[in-house]
């Protein structure tokens, strides 16, 4: 049986560039003992990647060249030699960017088809809404009435985040770019406002829109962004740090100029990893599971199709062209 | 009767100039019903009034032109029409920075001057001390064989906080300007180690000197050093925000390369004012008390001598050349 795997062939320098990744035909290894053999059907395009295909400094060990990148995956078992997994079941987990992952099946969980689409396990009952859920709920710890700001708010994890905020009974703003992008985010999403990042004058907008300050910032960008939600912070806000995309692939570091407000307003800014959860994932899935049936949360999908097109869909991630979860169809 | 005061006359831009103040002779206060007249002998000299200079922006109101300003102080109360309060009873308190207190007695507190001399209530038995204290442990939270990394640690606050982490088991750096400096660190406060911030280098020499990462970086000072610290953290490290020493003075803010180390190492950054702990204050009063009765404490002050001098003293204090509390005797 051949496979296709998409491997790192050279590091970037900025945006990724599709000649970054090499497209490989490859024989399929067959399971060893105790290991699985699953066929993947959908891959999760990722902005951590990007941090991945560099050299150093990563929160995960960075790709080597001509390794196959890390990513998170659903599909079927095709063969199995654990005692724990079936032909036929379906699972998520760290799959890579394959078709078809040989290997011992830590960090696969089954999921079912039949309670939601198997997409669904990568976007809202995935990684992407268990992010949303422990960063928004433990880190930032919403209270009713508050004033919940969110950036990159029609992404993957913001889009989450930010509904979740509603449903606990908070204000929420959302930072997204482009009109398209912001009516989606109040239309179809129902924040209740969002500022349209590349017009500008985004500290003057939240002054309007917040003006007794913002008390949860969801953070999924920094730069310029996470400066202006730092002028406007009310007391003892928590600034949950989910993402830097705006500076993922920035060769020089853009500077944060505004981190003495933290001490102004005695507020808090924290990185966290959905991976520490992972005790609580059951309790994520099925809070998520009972929105998304009654209809008070809605997701939205961003399918590309076919494996060979992962490196231009990692371009459209950081492009900022897509709604929602990305994901390519293997 | 007569007083001095020190009175705001220009807003400075930089380092505050010694004709940004006028020292004033003006007639004392009688005080109204409910009211004390307190002879300050010490007023504290403190770096967060650079920022109250500011025309906005400050975390307490910015002072006005031709305002005393803002600073604790010790003295003795010379009359009293409140029921708390006697001639004679030493207090501690926002007396400004003037020879004679004249005012409601909300936020005074008695001190004994025959537990430790009146100065140690500015420095380490009181606002200084507490704010090491409360900022170390409470947001902090070091753990018995932690590394602990203090900057400004030949400071007012640095040198208690760091003092605190040894005494708890920690594993102490500080960080300090120049050698003389350094030496009396490492010397007299028993730091493990001390690097010298004008050496440059940070960097390295931290992860030289902590291989298995910070755990607490407690910052005083933000700028380069904060940076470096987020280079170097351990996993799931805390750094109380007490002071941005190195941004006060500078008319364009530095900005900080580094804080998306804290979405690698899940890490907290967190502002806190020491006024949020004030029910805690006898728990750390009496634990400093102990700790400098049995020596395993040790604090230096820096007396300038006169109220007139108070300008002066405040260009010391961003000068780098004091160790220890800075005050000026009245």
């Amino acid at each position: 049986m051949r496979k296709t795997a998409v491997r790192l062939r050279a590091r970037p320098s900025g945006l990724p560039q599709v000649s970054d990744w090499a497209i490989r035909k490859e024989d399929v290894t067959p399971p060893a003992e105790g290991q699985v053999l699953v066929k993947a059907r959908y891959v999760s395009v990722s902005p951590s990647l990007r941090n991945q295909m560099e050299a150093g400094g990563a929160y995960l060990p960075p790709l080597q060249i001509g390794d196959v990148a890390r990513a998170r995956g659903v599909g079927e078992v095709l063969e199995s030699r654990s005692p724990d997994f079936a032909p036929g079941d379906h699972v998520e987990g760290p799959l890579g960017t394959q078709s078809h992952f040989t290997g011992p099946p830590a960090g696969l969980m089954k999921v079912d088809p039949s309670v939601a689409p198997l997409s669904r396990y990568l976007g809202a009952l995935g990684m992407t809404g268990f992010t949303a859920y422990f960063g928004l709920l433990d880190i930032g710890r919403p209270e009713p009435g508050e004033t919940v700001v969110v950036s990159a708010a029609a992404g993957a994890v913001g889009s989450v985040a930010g509904q979740i905020a509603r449903l606990k009974g908070c204000r929420v703003i959302g930072v997204a770019g482009g009109p398209a992008k912001c009516a989606h985010v109040v239309d179809e999403l129902r924040f209740d406002a969002c500022i349209d990042h590349y017009d500008g004058r985004l500290s003057e907008r939240l002054s309007e829109l917040a003006p007794d300050g913002v008390h949860v910032y969801f953070d999924n960008v920094g730069g310029e962004v996470l400066d202006a939600a730092l002028l406007n912070l009310a007391l003892r806000a928590r600034i949950p740090l989910c993402g830097g995309v705006a500076h993922y692939n920035s060769v020089g570091q853009l500077g944060l100029r505004n981190h003495l407000k933290l001490l102004e307003t005695r507020s808090r800014i924290e990185g966290f990893s959905v991976y520490d959860f992972a005790p609580r994932y059951p309790e994520a899935r099925d809070a998520l599971a009972g929105w998304l049936a009654d209809g008070s949360l809605v997701t939205r999908e961003h399918v590309v199709e076919g494996l060979e097109q992962f490196p231009e869909a990692l371009r459209l991630l950081f492009g900022g062209a897509q709604l929602g979860k990305l994901m390519v169809k293997v």
